[in-house]
């Protein structure tokens, strides 16, 4: 096939751009599901590796035509990048699909670029992942009973959305998701900012007392958690951070005022105050749960 | 026997004041591992209940002089006050501990009372527990392969120290504690203050956000780490926080200052900056967990 030739694609073929951490647990549950599977990897060595017992071989431009699915599981800037090189490529009907954890920032470039050909965008968060990233730690079972967070193009109408949600379920059903909840861009943000960004942000920060250095034999679960996901790839999460520098920093800001109020009632041993701050957490939490 | 008329404990017998989580796990765990265990408790029922199948009967004044092993399991003026009543019935020789999560406000107070008997008391807190409190979630495993921190007396010297400790390994050889640290009530309070009490306050701060309360679909382990601890006893962290305000108001700041950071990083849209910040965390956890 030459060149920027199209052709229809292989049905259940599936394309992963980018074998990190979440590219790669794709790239193994597609195949494991008996799913071709074609990848693209910006280091040589780890697509050599993925070739052994993952991969059906390299996703090259005379390939990318006859993938169903494409999935691009590399930083923001790199997905924006491939799929913009690639737009004359890829095979009317198929379905692209991103996993990068901000929304807005990618499918406002991804939306407009789609929206020139007869092939679909649509935004995806997989909420899974481990403080360890690369492909060394991916596995076929990273998605399995996890959510997906799936945004369809803006001008989609209600069936359009149920339609390509039915579709996205059934090519990405070697992975397991728990679920697919439907968000816009903007509420996705919103929500990330809150449960993993300042979860990240939270923990990072939590080990920079110098008492972290002293915690054996003081700790037990709860620091443990606390701490979790202090270990971060600092060069990724940074450029997420920044694509939603805006909502991450009001939800640093909220957390900010709410430990300034025990702190307050701590410094002024008022102790009605602090434990009505502290039943009214404990309550949030149950509430929280319940929803 | 009558009312305050001494007499030699049996040896490995229990005595436990409050069959709470903590209490409740201890009795649990000493009557699998064949103790005789007598228990006093302010709810009738609980004791009640905990007749049926793991104490031997109740902690009566006529009791307290036959325990070997007492342990004070309430809240800290709880604990306090029972020792103050029963100080003079305790039997010679016997060991009287507490669990209580702040030390220096307690071990002031035990230190001083057990220093007119011929009975040794020596501050405890076991690293274990459970977002659940009361005896309905005790168990015997509770503190298998879990810190113990050990406060002896201020004036015990290194060989009474390395006594007291190996008497209390064996006589809480049923709990399987994973390691015994001795530490002074004040290096054990500003360690607390971090490890446990300020994961509680910020995890308890963490479901203020109005985001919280919308987290289903959108959240994975990170929220569900840093959240677990926001349910939590209120009256009972009130009183253990008053007790140790200084160090966690402290902890509080230190976490402020260092999130305000994060904060600052991302309003000016400083990338550099922002990466080291994230970076120096990551790093600082790797050497924690070295140490």
């Amino acid at each position: 096939m030459a060149k920027g030739e199209k052709r229809t694609f292989v049905p259940g073929r599936v394309g992963v751009v980018g074998l990190g951490l979440m590219g790669g647990s794709f790239a193994k549950a597609a195949h494991q599901g008996g799913q071709e599977v074609y990848a693209w990897n910006r280091t040589r060595s780890t697509l050599e590796l993925a070739m052994i017992d993952t991969i059906d071989g390299e996703l090259t431009e005379e390939v990318v035509g006859t993938c169903e699915l494409i999935i691009l599981a590399g930083y923001p800037q790199v997905s924006v990048d491939w799929m913009r090189d690639m737009e004359g490529l890829i095979s009317p009907g198929a379905l692209v699909i991103d996993t990068v954890g901000v929304k807005r920032v990618i499918c406002d470039k991804c939306f407009e670029i789609a929206a020139q050909h007869d092939w679909t965008f649509v935004g995806c968060h997989p909420m899974a992942g481990t403080q360890y990233s690369g492909y060394a730690h991916s596995r076929a079972n990273m998605f399995h009973g996890a959510p997906m967070v799936v945004v369809a193009p803006d001008d989609a109408d209600d069936f359009e959305r149920a339609d390509v949600l039915e579709r996205l379920k059934a090519l990405l059903a070697p992975c397991g998701f728990g679920s697919f909840t439907l968000a816009s861009a903007d509420f996705h943000d919103q929500q990330i900012a809150y449960t993993s960004q300042l979860a990240h942000v939270v923990s990072n920060a939590y080990v920079k007392s110098p008492a972290a250095q002293m915690h054996k034999g003081f700790s037990a679960g709860s620091y443990k958690d606390l701490t979790r996901v202090a270990r971060l790839n600092a060069p990724m999460w940074t450029e997420l951070f920044l694509d939603n520098a805006d909502y991450l920093s009001r939800e640093i800001g909220t957390i900010i005022d709410n430990l300034k109020a025990y702190k307050d009632a701590l410094d002024s041993h008022d102790a009605q105050r602090l434990e009505e701050l502290l039943a009214e957490g404990d309550r949030l939490k149950k509430e929280a749960e319940k929803r």
